[in-house]
């Protein structure tokens, strides 16, 4: 048994990964690795990020609290245990229910944005 | 708004996604994407996977219940909440608690072997 191994995480340790703050209201610890990286986003009640697309592909599931998901024509409210697949380049953003929320994300391959030194303030997610 | 949107789905929705069986007391639902694959595994209480490796790297993030994680020389309990990521060919497995466990696991790129036919057993997982 070890207690810190390399590679284990929590997703409620506020310590672990690169903090990135994505908007206002929106907060992200990042875990990059070699063919896909991990962002544990925060969003306080009713906050939302600003639509915006990548290349990479992303896939997002809903850990606690509610969403509404933005996604190419679509807006789908989401709760707990959902999760969906935003492919390449179709634009995209999120807005927090009443209660918050917080989403695991993953970016496949890594998203090269988040590997570069974060600004406070600039980025879009998640 | 869209009641059944393609790309979304709920880790509780024994219908979605393409099963498969891993093991005695493990099965599956898989989700290909085309960076990366989403596995929803669910293990019976005390159930356990057999140690394999691959080539794609993998995360896995702990849903419900709690786990005992074999990932090269260490064992790691994990409990809801808890993620980890499997580098390319790091040999694993997995066993679920006395309350069995809920995976979301990531595939990066999609794992070959799962893009086959499914057979009932003789795959190995988590």
């Amino acid at each position: 048994m070890t207690d810190k191994p390399e590679n284990f995480f929590n997703i409620n340790d506020k310590e672990a990964g690169n903090y990135r703050k994505l908007g206002e209201g929106l907060t992200s610890r990042l875990f990059p690795g070699d063919q896909a990286m991990i962002s544990v986003v925060r969003i306080e009640p009713n906050a939302e990020g600003t639509l915006h697309h990548h290349e990479e592909e992303q896939w997002g599931f809903l850990v606690e609290g509610s969403a509404l998901r933005t996604q190419g024509d679509e807006q789908i409210k989401v709760k707990a245990g959902g999760f969906w697949r935003t492919p390449s380049n179709v634009p995209h953003t999120i807005k927090a229910g009443p209660d918050g929320a917080v989403v695991f994300d993953v970016f496949a391959p890594p998203r090269k944005a988040y590997l570069k030194p974060a600004r406070d303030l600039g980025s879009k997610g998640t």
